[in-house]
């Protein structure tokens, strides 16, 4: 894969992945709607389109060397033949995470709230691919996609709500969980 | 104004900044235009573009609080009457730079090449502005505008060539200066 590279996800009647559930965590909630598809955006126009995010595939932002060779040793790709279960995660944050400077900004991230430490104890189970949609004037800044196999899928609950207690969540004023599957 | 806000830079044959000199630093230039338009993206089009660059002004990725800070304190504004000089330098760096963590590529930008405490050096007359163009899918990472009196730009001058001597610049693998006035 050649990043950065813009992906989109679009919701409606067609697409790979069947949608189990749309939960507004905090704000807003998306449309419903049956089916998502996952492609370089723009993807081909579909019949019914509910709603499109966009989202780019990027560079790190917070992740120190000695974390990405953590990861790169224990992360495993998207696409396994037991990721049958998957979720799409979309996260705005408010204005004060945004003007705070890139030092303050960490420092809640990791060194109070272990975000790379907690996704660390869920590897190699929950793969995971973050999307960067801020720039592209998207509702949301971050679109995270996840992938794991059907038995994962309360160890991934339980991953979710711990990010959600941490220091960094306060700063979430959008998050909309969209659970998918490809087994229906 | 409202951040995350799109820029676009538009040369041709219309805008307020006549167009002096485009200059290739590092790899390929980009065409001979005579005049430059600022404004929010997509700018209405005009009779002939010979290139735009787009870019989205956007939060900081390096800047420390204590340097945030002091920026503040002695940077001024863009659009100041005695701004009749100007300058947009396009900026791509290579891949060894964005595959460097976060705390590798803040290490090179500021503690080893001091860019922001060169930039410091000269404010407040040199105004600046950073949009942030490789999510965008652009041809260039960064759009840096720059505005300063006429009897500045000796003193910009010698900042760009501080600059240019730090490790930060053995990842730039593309630079273009377009120097602007608002006085032929």
């Amino acid at each position: 894969m050649t990043i950065p590279l813009t992906v989109e996800f679009a919701a409606g009647g067609q697409g790979a992945w069947m949608i189990d559930r749309i939960v507004p965590v905090f704000g807003e909630a998306l449309p419903p709607a049956s089916r998502l598809a996952i492609g370089a955006a723009p993807l081909a126009p579909a019949g019914s389109i509910a709603w499109r995010l966009r989202g780019t595939v990027s560079n790190a932002r917070y992740t120190h060397r000695s974390e990405m060779t953590e990861l790169a040793t224990r992360q495993e790709g998207l696409g396994r033949p037991g990721s049958r279960r998957a979720a799409l995660i979309p996260i705005r944050k408010n204005a004060a995470w945004w003007a705070l400077a890139q030092d303050e900004r960490r420092a809640i991230f990791e060194e109070q709230s272990r975000h790379i430490r907690i996704g660390m104890d869920y590897l190699p189970a929950v793969a995971r691919r973050l999307h960067h949609s801020r720039d592209l004037g998207e509702p949301f800044d971050f679109l995270t996609w996840f992938e794991f196999a059907p038995g994962e899928e309360s160890r991934f609950d339980a991953m979710l709500g711990r990010l959600r207690e941490t220091a960094e969540w306060r700063f979430v004023e959008r998050e909309v969980e969209i659970r998918v599957n490809l087994d229906q």
